[in-house]
């Protein structure tokens, strides 16, 4: 058997300790996959102390994480620490300055500064590789740069944050609202003590504007993400979508055209139908639609200790086996610097919804708000007033620009009758 | 740039078409994916007049395929032409034994001779590539060989064959027998002259024997599949099963229990919410159960030109990337041997059907057939008899030793009631 992989691993948290389990539990047959033994030789994480379900004493320890680079016994170094800059940072640097193989989980990193590092690591020669950046354990990003590699891709979307789809998918099943599915998911470690990354989409955007680099050759933009979050869905809307058709889904999308490049994390409206539609509870789903293969789709488990370890190794048995290139599918000088598609670009079906005074008149002010912008209904639902005197309006577009419904929205919020801000969803079209 | 990576190609039916076809389309974007160009430099097929929709004067053509391999001018030998043995295999042997890489969408010649295929790419140091193979455009070869390598795998199944899934989903929509959509799918070309591959499962076998190989770290064993096809399959079975809340799916499933492998290639009855319910028409999808990643599921077109081609060129890309290890995963030497498993060792679900005399009497033979082999029904549905006289029975078991089921159709078929051979279909279980 050939040479022993010694790796380095910063990070001791549920991902760090699931690769140590892991390459405990599958040792031998990894070894027969990668060719070569794959033993964690040091460690370093914040708390040497706590009590994480593996034995670490058999490894070598560095208060600062930096230091593993620096090892002669450190072939690979893993890094779990999290944060977009700081010390996952500075290892990152550490470890391709010194031309050592750099696998990571961190997608704010890679959203920030995944050029630079894949820079460097060309520079270096070496493998920079993040297969557990994206839907955890299932092999989107080999998927992308490799599977799908003859393709030019014209669009990428999916489930990306396991958290958000966990909540719309109890609010759907149990009919609850959104705050007591957060607060009990919180409670049963579904979502963080501070959930915002989550839920307002911001992990969701670190995620697509990586997949969006891969699929379309581009440098990834993160601040060219538009972003937003679930916080603003109710169970009526989950509910009124259920009635048309639909589920609701906090969708990542990029699409490329010409020079522009749309991507947007948005609760999106998707047809029963649609194989998203099906993507239930904590898992992850990623679409990609290419010209010669058509509609890929890939789906599982998209966070968690075992599916992230699993994706982690996966990069692990790569660079052992030796087979491991540009981080991005392709050198870093040739991705190409793509524009932020503008909203006058965008159309499609949206779905709408108000809450306004219950009397006779309003219906008419904002079909005359939605005409005056130009907007054609296809569906106006107005279930029963409640007992405050407000009543919900959902209204489902025919095919339209953006910026038109955009435009009725902000001559609705301001009718006299509004009683919230109104709230749009895209409807993901059937055959996408 | 690099070097140009230099093809030659064996076959031009409707892939090698489309390989030549996306070849051209995609050049610039591939190039910079793979780090250099792919160029067809020489091609070789039956008839060299036919129309294909290409231009072939740019190429060298050979009339006999194995003399690609000894040009200077093709680096990579791409062989489309089909057939387990015959020209496929001796174009192989003669690209491996020169030590050029070589890549194939031959599902039959790898079922049959993987091993040995595998053994001299080894022995010569050179690729053997064949993500076409099973599943059309979607990366499960990949998937699995590199995407899922962490994980002890325990099962992988899916839906192979697209002729069947199109038949299948076809009765199921339109209404239609067997015969019908068969007669039809020939006429639009989803279906060939001679479908018996296809809509008897061997096809599904080929592809679920490398399936099984790869996920298991196995030698690939086609003798060892246990094979059923769908041409007794009724619009009957498929609305009863819809009424019980199941979907009729061709599956091929490869399970690993300690050292014994099932393979079994059968039409099953799946719960509407399992995903490979939602798979339907052509598509094909392929789930996979590893020890940490949990379930991983792919899914896309599995056969036709494009996605076919893809495939192939991604194999062509990995070659030029210089990413291409052992054929099935792990070296030859280390797949294991793999003791068939016997059908004692099965047992699950089951749903029977039977025609029988419509009189009374009838049940309680059937009953008491149940009885003796020691099989409890969970179900039993008798729609109204036909004018001949004759009754359906279906009956859903609970979960039950496979040869009690098989003991009691035996015993069922020989009762003077019986009007045609017993079928019967496992029920996949809803988690799995």
């Amino acid at each position: 058997m050939a040479e022993i992989l010694r790796i380095g691993l910063a990070g001791l948290g549920t991902v760090g300790a699931g690769v140590v389990k892991l390459l405990d539990a599958n040792a031998a047959l990894i070894a027969r996959r990668a060719g070569r033994p794959l033993v964690v030789t040091a460690v370093s994480a914040r708390d040497r102390s706590r009590e994480r379900g593996v034995d670490l004493s058999r490894f070598a320890w560095e208060d600062d994480a930096a230091a593993l680079v620096a090892r002669d016994d450190v072939d690979v170094v893993v890094e779990l620490v999290g944060g977009a800059d700081g010390p996952a940072l500075t290892l990152a640097k550490a470890a391709l300055t010194a031309r050592k193989p750099f696998v990571t989980a961190n997608k704010a990193m890679l959203a920030h500064h995944g050029l630079l590092l894949a820079e460097m690591a060309e520079l270096a020669g070496t493998p920079l590789k993040f297969e557990a950046a994206v839907a955890g354990g299932i092999p989107v990003i080999k998927g992308l740069r490799e599977g799908a590699a003859a393709n030019e891709l014209s669009r990428v979307y999916g489930i990306l944050n396991g958290t958000c789809n966990y909540i719309l998918t109890r609010m759907e099943k149990e009919g609850l609202e959104f705050a007591d599915v957060l607060a009990d998911a919180q409670r049963l470690g579904f979502a963080e003590a501070d959930p915002s990354f989550d839920i307002d989409g911001v992990d969701a955007a670190h995620k697509l504007s990586i997949l969006a680099s891969l699929s379309f050759g581009s440098r990834p933009d993160f601040g060219a993400v538009e972003v937003g979050g679930i916080r603003d869905i109710r169970l009526a809307d989950i509910r009124q979508a259920g009635s048309l058709g639909f589920k609701v889904r906090l969708v990542g999308l990029a699409e490329i055209s010409g020079d522009t490049l749309l991507q947007r994390v948005h609760p999106c409206l998707v047809p029963c139908t649609h194989p998203l539609a099906s993507i239930e509870g904590p898992l992850n789903a990623v679409v990609a639609e290419g010209n010669f293969v058509g509609r890929l789709l890939f789906s599982g488990r998209g966070a968690g200790e075992g599916p992230t370890a699993s994706a982690v190794v996966a990069d692990l048995i790569d660079i052992a086996r030796g087979e491991a290139g540009p981080a991005f599918a392709m050198p870093a000088l040739a991705l190409a610097r793509l524009e932020p598609a503008g909203q006058a670009a965008r159309s499609g079906r949206y779905y709408l919804r108000l809450q306004v005074e219950d009397r006779p008149g309003v219906l008419a002010d904002l079909t005359a708000a939605l005409r005056d912008a130009g907007v054609s209904i296809e569906s106006l639902i107005q279930p029963a007033g409640d007992a405050d005197g407000v009543a919900l309006v959902v209204m489902v577009t025919h095919e339209t620009a953006e910026a038109s419904v955009r435009a009725a929205l902000a001559a609705m919020a301001v009718l006299p009758s509004a009683r919230s801000a109104p709230l749009f969803m895209p409807i993901l079209p059937e055959d996408s």
